[in-house]
């Protein structure tokens, strides 16, 4: 693990570096809220960029490769996942014997993550991207984009 | 901050208020579970009833001016923002140096908002009102309203 | 409370069993992250399999029964209820004097709820279920399936 300086994290929050192989780079003026997770899997690699922000009960969860660039914004509950389980198997044994599918997640410079997204593996997100709260991202996603839900949920009036 | 009395708070939650302007108040009977967070920025005003109830790891991000009336109950995970970055400005300069767009957010009283809910700034919300999990609200809601997702989950068989 | 053994528990998770007449077994070889909560109401029965995982910020709520099978994978933020609030019905008092209505979950073997999945009350899913992160779920899932959100967010270009 490399601090390049002023990382600032607060209650609650824990890093996992799961072997000396893994590496975790942080830049500067990095500050991870509370009730935050950060894993670096046996041979993960997680570099962070400078003015990196995660807001409260976000996670990171590398098992090979994710990149954030610089001046990322998250907010609270945002999740990545650079693996999966392997569900598509066809394998007739419980998913927690086939191992991982691994992948990896580059995000660019610039991006506001909004509450709750999820990014899945094999994402890259562009630079001055910004992802409305509550989606699930599983495809690329270019420079200069704002991303939101499709649906808007519908009122029905209480009869009383 | 001023509490009228009865105020509850469980392990893992924090409150943060960040100068003398600031105003935070709790009604009576208040129970906040574990693991929330309610931040009222240097000028915010935070009004909370009587009877109010938080589940685990929900937030209040006050910078502005959110009212929450009598009997209302939160679950888990359940998010307000009075503000928001300033995202649609043309400015060529990161998200993180524009500073806070800000507005209010107004519940009214007895209502319920489901796990995960996400309500954002300038937003009114009726008496009565039920919010269904997972949702993201940014418009003003009547009264006696039950708010549900538009579309439900698809179901595909996993062929073996 | 019973644990067959190796239940393996991190920081901030908390369990809270409401009276001697509630029920809670552990299967061997589990596992709970952080920031969990399992809560189990007066008369409630909440049975876990062997080799159950539930990662970060998830949560049971059981006040009646829940069950879940050999082998389950909980993501973060996975929640289940098997109650809600009495909404439906007409009376004029507030819903937190409603008192609540009750009924099951049943999850089989070898299912994994993605992040933020969310089930509700009476619901049953079979064996062998992935359900895809930020979905809620109130009806019932045969064994074999795969279930993801309809619809993909939507991306628009930032106009500059």
């Amino acid at each position: 693990m490399r601090v390049k300086g002023g990382l600032r994290v607060s209650s609650g929050t824990g890093f996992k570096v799961y072997s000396k192989n893994a590496k975790l780079y942080f830049g500067k003026k990095n500050y991870i809220r509370k009730n935050c997770s950060i894993i670096v899997g046996e041979s993960g690699m997680l570099k962070i960029g400078d003015r990196f922000f995660m807001n409260n009960c976000s996670s990171i969860n590398c098992l090979s490769n994710i990149e954030i660039g610089e001046d990322c914004l998250f907010g609270e509950g945002v999740k990545l996942y650079d693996h999966n389980y392997d569900y598509r198997s066809k394998e007739l044994v419980p998913l927690n014997k086939r191992g991982h599918v691994k992948g990896n997640i580059i995000i660019g410079n610039n991006c506001w993550l909004g509450s709750n997204t999820i990014i899945l593996m094999n994402v890259q997100v562009g630079n001055n991207v910004i992802i409305g709260a509550n989606n699930i991202i599983y495809k690329d996603i270019p420079d200069d984009t704002v991303v939101l839900a499709k649906q808007y949920p519908v009122l029905r009036s209480i009869l009383r």
